[in-house]
């Protein structure tokens, strides 16, 4: 990762920081450390955190000595972070503390843990603790060049692996066999893990978060695969088809599924700057809820997507947010017939600077898999 | 799962809770979870929580809606747990808290992210908020017969891929060809993943935490392999032994390998009910010492093992908690020669009625892989 990058993605969360009244960010490993530094580091039990002063203080990365060298292609010097090594014995957060004097205000990353979350809590008895999340957000939900090209592979990715659905989704099978073949490509064409396998076949496709089970695809099965992981450069692929393994089995697949297309397709043309996230989802809810299925869409249009799987924007009713160029998403409508079928359409889409730019591209009719 | 030991746990941790003037325990997504009932569950952004009150409220897993169906395998009427779902829109922190009136004290899991941990705190203003680890570390650091039967069988499998160290480790390969080879015989073993894969050739050697990189493993290089993962069940398995391809070139490699062997064994004998954890790692750690190599082993002698790789009892200086028979842990000592090599034994035992029960039952004498 280019240090020039992260210098600005620092100078920026601090400014961040420093705008929102925090003296201080404490950012644990994961997606927002990855985002700052270009490591997202391990996290086990004991205490890594990037300490990001709003002010002129000068940024450290407290990490235990024997987990320091996993940090060693990190340009500390150029993004002017000190490192702090502790070792077992020593108080880490007491350390963090120290440097921090008096602060009035201090933000935690959003995933780290409680085992640290507490300690900082006792460390800092005078200080404020609030989530680091509202002001990351605000950088991470804004992608770059860089980034957007970097969700682009991720999603002609998983369109490779869709376009091969038929080499595995046939009848006799069950899902976990299809599942595992389906984890098998998601490496092949270039992601480190398969992240999410989801194969909700017949009745199993009207539950949203099914993963795989053992049960045996059935000729006249609708079938819903939701799959997606990380690139080596960490940024996620994501996307939902729904297959036909044969002619479906339920007379109201067609019409439905018609409904279902058509609600992705105006979510989807309605992205554009301007926008609030929930006019997008609202365009998807609308077309459903107009043919007598809004009971049976059952979660919000979308979410953010990058670094992580899920994260800002969320495209839900009530997010007021106003979109801009650069923010990418999910635009993934259902419609789940309990006991029976479920399908969804799912493309992840970055707003451009007059429009919308779907990053996934496989046909968003229903497939039918002749088996 | 069998719902009975279900049952019977959830009961001992809310008796443990009352006893440490707790009124509820909040637990998250994860080992946890998975040891109270029977379900890891997913961590995604969305709060679900099991919530256990130590006195005579009924227990409740609080969960999406649309995630339920991950937990649809729970027996939760057979352990008394209401299943309390919400939708997006609704506010589930605010849901829990109605559910406690108004508790004096509340501990969440360590595992919980701060994006749920500040929430609660928000949502139950006058309460306190603490740590559930140190109520629920009392119950899970104590296995029983079947856990321990898990950790047999998660021991015999890594010890398996041990087995097979020379089919992988040659001259000319690089330790990210090594660990992928590695990586796929812990699955062929049993395991669901390779959940650690470290390949620590030559220098690499001397720094623990190490991975794997693209360095090209040479004829004389000493080789430092610890693996493991998890099986089906959710224990793990965790294994050290170090190599040499070839005749060692460093020419003190032989003479203080044998110490670090003497120590290793020496900690593994020192293992029985009565004993203190800091007393096992002080076994090893003064052979070490004696021998001269005391600032070369960097870190402390074991953790415990079970649903997660790393949990209580910590084998560590200061840790005065006295060993029980069921207590499970690694003994791993190391002996690090910076920029050159590093060596580390590493068994996990387990805590009989009157000694000790090696899980890892592979050779402890330096392998020389003859390339």
């Amino acid at each position: 990762m280019d240090p020039a990058t992260l210098r600005a993605r620092l100078d920026r969360a601090r400014a961040a920081a420093a705008q929102a009244e925090t003296d201080a960010l404490l950012i644990s490993p994961g997606a927002d450390l990855r985002y700052l530094i270009g490591e997202a580091g391990g996290s086990l039990e004991r205490l890594t955190t990037l300490v990001l002063p709003a002010g002129d203080g000068v940024p450290a990365l407290v990490v235990p000595k024997l987990e320091a060298p996993g940090y060693a292609h990190v340009p500390t010097t150029e993004l002017g972070v000190e490192v702090v090594t502790w070792v077992d014995g020593e108080d880490p957060y007491r350390m963090v503390a120290a440097r921090l004097g008096r602060p009035g205000r201090v933000a935690v990353s959003d995933d780290t843990a409680a085992r640290h979350v507490l300690p900082f809590r006792a460390a800092l008895p005078d200080s404020r603790q609030t989530l680091a999340g509202p002001i990351l957000r605000e950088l991470r939900m804004r992608k770059d060049a860089a980034e957007i090209d970097a969700l682009r592979r991720a999603g002609a990715a998983i369109d490779r692996v869709h376009a091969r659905m038929g080499e595995w989704l046939r009848p006799g099978r069950t899902e976990a066999e299809v599942g595992a073949d389906i984890t098998a490509a998601i490496v092949e064409e270039g992601h480190t893990h398969a992240d999410f396998v989801i194969v909700g076949s017949g009745p199993n496709g009207a539950s949203p978060h099914h993963d795989v089970s053992g049960r045996v695809i059935e000729r006249g099965d609708v079938v819903v695969i939701d799959i997606g992981g990380p690139l080596p450069d960490g940024y996620n692929s994501d996307s939902t088809r729904t297959y036909a393994v044969g002619e479906p089995r339920d007379a109201d697949v067609a019409a439905t599924y018609a409904v279902l297309q058509r609600a992705q397709q105006a979510a989807v043309t309605a992205v554009r700057p301007g926008m609030r996230a929930q006019d997008i989802d609202a365009a998807a809810r609308e077309i459903i809820a107009e043919a007598g299925f809004g009971e049976n869409f059952i979660h919000r249009t979308g979410h953010g997507i990058g670094l992580e799987v899920h994260e800002e924007p969320y495209i839900v009713g009530g997010n007021e947010l106003v979109l801009e160029a650069g923010m990418a998403f999910s635009v993934e409508p259902g419609i789940y017939q309990a006991g029976r079928w479920g399908a969804r359409i799912e493309d992840i889409v970055v707003v451009t600077e007059d429009g919308v730019e779907p990053l996934n591209t496989r046909p968003h009719e229903l497939v039918v898999l002749e088996p």
